[in-house]
């Protein structure tokens, strides 16, 4: 005897179609020319069912960025902060498969896109940094916390702005393609921010 | 007896009106509502006279900036990057002006508009970098030469890392919104940046 249809089956279904064609299409057009219409042609489905679930493109972005920082966490094998004990490793771990996501196009021009906008939206970029981008601020923060317990950072180490220093120079560099983004940039980065570039001289 | 109108005077005028609507109008209505007949009309000239000298709403825009940056140096009675001997005093000297202009809705507005059309429109973004952005690196990295070769970095200090590690926390908080920009930040990136963050433990 068939099953009759499922229908959370078929919502979670056009719930991910409707997210991959958001993503699709703001790395095509933009933020600007992107429409809840078009969202809704390419994911096969109708206006309404879009709106039923979201009340703008806005937020069908912001769970779409957050659908793909979680695939690219599943896809990498990650579960989470690694913490092997050696911190420049893993910050340096962290930063190449950071590389690796801003160098394929798949993840890269929403990304791309939706930090554009947010940079120009002062009301659009509140969201985006709340939901998407301070979680994961706050697993680097706890990285370092862990550090900084195990005596590897000085004591008044301010966690947030280490952070700030370890992600700015990797993201203006992407926004402002001032150079290829690198393993070895990254890498660079994390030994300079830990270590310092100034000369170590006798007071 | 009165002296002829001079065209030349006139035209600096005119140029001049129409770098100063391009960027009100850009920090107003953003980039992608920005149009060549808008500037025209807020500058009191034809769309014509806008075509005599540039060929597109971008050029217009990017000799715009150019005289924002040239106006903030001016301004700020700064003409060249400071050597005082002293390169961490130098550096927040510089990054605590570069702080007073991101929070002057006057400069603000117009460099944020540019700086998120240019990262989401390669091309544009390509053309701020070469003739806005890197001639400011530049002055960066010739102020940290001067310091390496005084035996105050280390000798293989990466010069443009070392710049994007100083400018790249202030542009992510700047354009990310994730706390307000202070001098207290940018001198706190200044002291990281040359002397790091990890404690120095004895091997």
């Amino acid at each position: 005897m068939p099953k009759p249809p499922d229908p959370a089956r078929r919502s979670d279904r056009s719930r991910r179609a409707i997210l991959d064609a958001a993503l699709a299409l703001v790395g095509e057009v933009g933020y600007n020319r992107l429409t809840v219409e078009a969202i809704a042609a390419r994911a096969g489905v109708g206006k309404q069912t879009i709106y039923r679930w979201w009340p703008s493109k806005a937020a069908v972005l912001l769970d779409a960025s957050l659908a793909l920082s979680g695939d690219a966490g599943a896809g990498s094998g990650w579960t989470g902060f690694p913490d092997t004990g050696d911190l420049a490793a893993d910050l340096k771990y962290v930063l190449r498969a950071t590389v690796d996501e801003f160098n394929d196009e798949k993840y890269e021009a929403p990304a791309r896109a939706l930090t554009a906008a947010g940079a120009a939206d002062p009301e659009l970029g509140a969201r985006f940094t709340e939901r998407v981008l301070e979680p994961q601020l706050a697993l680097y923060e706890a990285r370092l916390r862990t550090a900084r317990d195990a005596g590897q950072l000085a004591p008044d180490t301010d966690l947030r702005l280490t952070v700030e220093m370890l992600l700015g120079p990797l993201t203006y560099r992407w926004l402002l393609r001032t150079a290829p983004l690198t393993h070895a940039y990254t890498d660079a980065v994390v030994d300079g921010v830990l270590a310092g570039v100034a000369k170590v001289t006798a007071g």
